[in-house]
């Protein structure tokens, strides 16, 4: 007899080669969870995530579902496993779900910060979770290439090479940037994102906010469906998973308001 | 021909023991800077920090003088160093000094920050920089305390046994305690400190904040006179000094309000 449970967890990806198990030997978030499943139940507890996120990607609202034997109760379920996992990963919530519930396709949308710290020398406190560049970026031309995001698109030039996803139609509800001092924050609130979507996205508004394309360039490159004129990959260490919605967890009014129409929500 | 030069940085404490070198072999801030010196001099030249952070403990703005050799511009410099230093220092500024000049000597102040993170599941992020409290603290408790900080006191009660200082009075000038969401800061700004002076009074705050004295019994603790009265000290992780004012360089406005008397003005 077990339990389908649904948890939400944060970690520091920059000792993590991503979520999931890609080669042998290799220590992921994904594989870390297991050991400690297996740990507190003695059996082979399979972990699915919302999504996967790469290596030295960090996140701050992660969620996996997984079946759980034994009787222990869910507002337990945090403590036993965080008594069982390095501390940089930590469980902070979990809930028992229906039985056919499925963290990855029954999400409500998601939301990513890519961070960038926009200074000539880098802090030592973000050195793992921003991506320093040293060069003024005008964080408005990056914004106004930003607003060419939000939609339902064709997001072929910005999906990696290696993606298995069979379309690359995504809709994005909201695209923000945010400068605050030294920092740039971008956010972004989508359905569902292509492989390394948010970092090649970053990569091409890195280019608006240097000059080397103008804002409206950005809809060529879209257009173009071809990873080719699309900016560079930004680095995995600047990028933060903060938050999957479900039914049961759906996004805030502040951010609800982004979704156009209920028909176009995502399943 | 040599200059006298005050830089400041910041560093992540995390993988030093310290900023002055204890026992042969540790890795310490000072010695770390002097080896990046001696590489860009070739010759050794001796650090003087502005206060002997403790092992773990972090800077935002730590300063420090030195004695260079060679014609290298004084705005060169924090680049010279930084391209010699691991990524967890950073020489943000650097200036040339009168001869005489004392990073220690000639402070006019230095704020300290110590970080608690109140709630019952730690947040990965802040592992490394905020001490993880899990019962809640009653912040307003811990500030009432904190006011009896204020003013010229003897505080041997929050001295280190091994403290070397020939008198423990010292002057403070603010002592707030500041509470957003679960992160709890104390910033304390005085003339000079004690050794572990800062963890040793947020060890005696924690106290307050918990209920275990009364505000108003950190009175009882400061005249006792008496180390073993006060609490534990607070873990150096949590501790940050934020920055070291000097003439050139003071307190700005919202600080030098708190500093009653120019006549009560450190040295």
């Amino acid at each position: 007899m077990t339990r389908r449970i649904r948890i939400q967890l944060e970690y520091d990806g920059t000792e993590y080669a991503g979520w999931q198990l890609q080669r042998q030997g290799e220590r992921t978030v994904q594989g870390v969870l297991e050991e400690a499943l297996n740990r507190i139940t003695g059996e082979n507890v399979r972990v699915f995530g919302a999504g996967r996120t790469d290596s030295g990607v960090h996140a701050m609202g992660q969620a996996a579902h997984f079946d759980l034997p034994g009787n222990i109760a869910p507002e337990s379920i945090p403590y036993a496993l965080n008594a069982n996992l390095p501390d940089d990963i930590r469980v902070f919530r979990a809930d028992e779900m229906p039985e056919d519930f499925d963290a990855r396709r029954h999400t409500r949308g998601k939301i990513y910060r890519y961070r960038i710290y926009n200074s000539r020398i880098n802090d030592v406190f973000l050195r793992r979770y921003a991506w320093h560049i040293k060069y003024p970026l005008n964080s408005d031309a990056m914004q106004s290439a930003a607003n060419f995001l939000v939609g339902k698109h064709d997001f072929s030039s910005f999906q990696a090479a290696d993606c298995a996803a069979t379309n690359a139609i995504r809709h994005v509800y909201m695209a923000h940037v945010i400068r605050s001092g030294d920092i740039i924050d971008f956010e972004i609130f989508a359905t569902a994102f292509l492989k390394q979507m948010v970092r090649n996205i970053v990569g091409t508004l890195e280019m608006a906010g240097c000059g080397k394309i103008k804002p409206e360039g950005i809809v060529d490159i879209m257009q173009a469906g071809n990873r080719s004129r699309a900016g560079m990959t930004a680095p995995a260490h600047g990028l933060t998973l903060v938050k999957v919605f479900y039914a049961d967890d759906p996004p805030p009014p502040e951010l609800a308001k982004y979704i156009p129409d209920s028909a176009d929500a995502p399943i």
